[in-house]
């Protein structure tokens, strides 16, 4: 029997105009579909492709308990890898809901390393929280020759201030409840001026602010975006 | 009357089936479309598009000789603004192609700054080169709390080095001319073992290798993508 392919698909970050035609047509045909899930509450994942979902589908939730900041436990992986391993084996197909991109800061690389020497894996890009708050902002995010970097927010000050040191444009990730040590960090380092604040980037709740004006309490999910040129978009 | 709203729709890395279902709409609905075009042959964000394209749609191509390395002569989008403002002021809107994601290392900049305080802008954001190589790979871009660079080739082998150093993933872009000496860079730096490269990432002529069998003659839009955990799925 032919295996099935284990699909990677990214969901982009949030509005469901902003999945790509070859994620929304394979969830539209999808006999299985897995998703990670908080342990209360709804898949945002899933909700973002709900309209594509046919009602015949097996879902596949994978219950990941959302604590910011630590890896979940890696038996939950152990369990959705097996289930899913059971449907490739039976010749299905597995498609997988990735927040995003899937190879960006995905939690899909777990399900990834458990699987891929056994079954067939297929990827499709999706638009990045990055690119998306960069067009929440309508700035750009790196141009010409300038490096940028990612970093979390988790990182500790000196750490951050070298990196920021050593780029042209940086985002600052998974900012949440370091927003105040990061505009402090921000402030000393005098980028405030030219960093940006966004979260929920393309939905309806979108927050896009200057840095300086960005509440104290931010979300997990919410991005600094720093250009330190001195090109006639920064303000 | 009301002005047009200035449109920097994404096409993504060049299948058209990884456009968003948002800018697919758009260009199909589409009156005006602007786009970057070489001096000789045709504009690859327009091929994406192609079929998307209205046959009565009024098209402004912008004829930008590429010459690697080098930035295109301010006045080609001087005078691009001033066409594509003639119908913003007229009340239409227009939509521009972007190969890839407007905000990430591209033209669209040149448009933005010289119209963005006459004109409303909308962003419609794409899938970047970024994540069409890493999933051309099927590995993971970067995970858990890492540090992603992303740097251009033409960077110097020191400076390099130093960015390489400082992160955990890397991203080399624009690879091209530079190939050869990327590579013996990397051979140096002991990461050869874990250098992917990509070229055309989504396009029928992709190619994704290891760093060790990719040609010594790289195009322009190539990229290394090199990650330096000691992950399971690294070789």
């Amino acid at each position: 029997m032919t295996k099935g392919c284990l699909i990677g698909v990214g969901t982009g970050p949030g509005d469901p105009q902003l999945v790509t035609r070859r994620a929304w047509a394979l969830v539209e045909s999808a006999e299985v579909i897995a998703y990670p899930a908080p342990d209360t509450g709804t898949s945002f994942a899933r909700s973002i492709m709900a309209d594509a979902i046919s009602q015949h589908a097996i879902e596949i939730p994978m219950i990941v308990p959302m604590r910011p900041g630590r890896a979940p436990a890696q038996s939950i992986y152990d369990a959705a890898a097996e289930t899913i391993a059971g449907h490739l084996a039976a010749g299905q197909d597995v498609v997988v809901l990735c927040e995003g991109d899937p190879l960006f800061y995905g939690s899909f690389m777990y399900l990834l390393v458990r699987l891929r020497d056994s079954y067939p894996v297929q990827i499709v890009p999706g638009v990045t929280s990055l690119s998306a708050c960069a067009a929440a902002q309508a700035r750009p995010l790196v141009a010409r020759s300038d490096v940028l970097s990612v970093l979390p927010g988790t990182m500790d000050d000196d750490q951050l201030a070298a990196a920021i040191g050593a780029a042209d444009a940086v985002a600052i990730m998974k900012v949440g409840r370091h927003m105040p040590r990061l505009r402090a960090l921000l402030q000393r380092l005098g980028l405030v001026g030219s960093a940006l604040y966004t979260s929920h980037a393309s939905l309806p709740h979108e927050q896009a602010l200057p840095l300086a004006e960005a509440p104290d309490e931010a979300p997990y999910f919410s991005m600094i975006l720093i250009y330190k040129g001195d090109d006639p978009w920064i303000s």
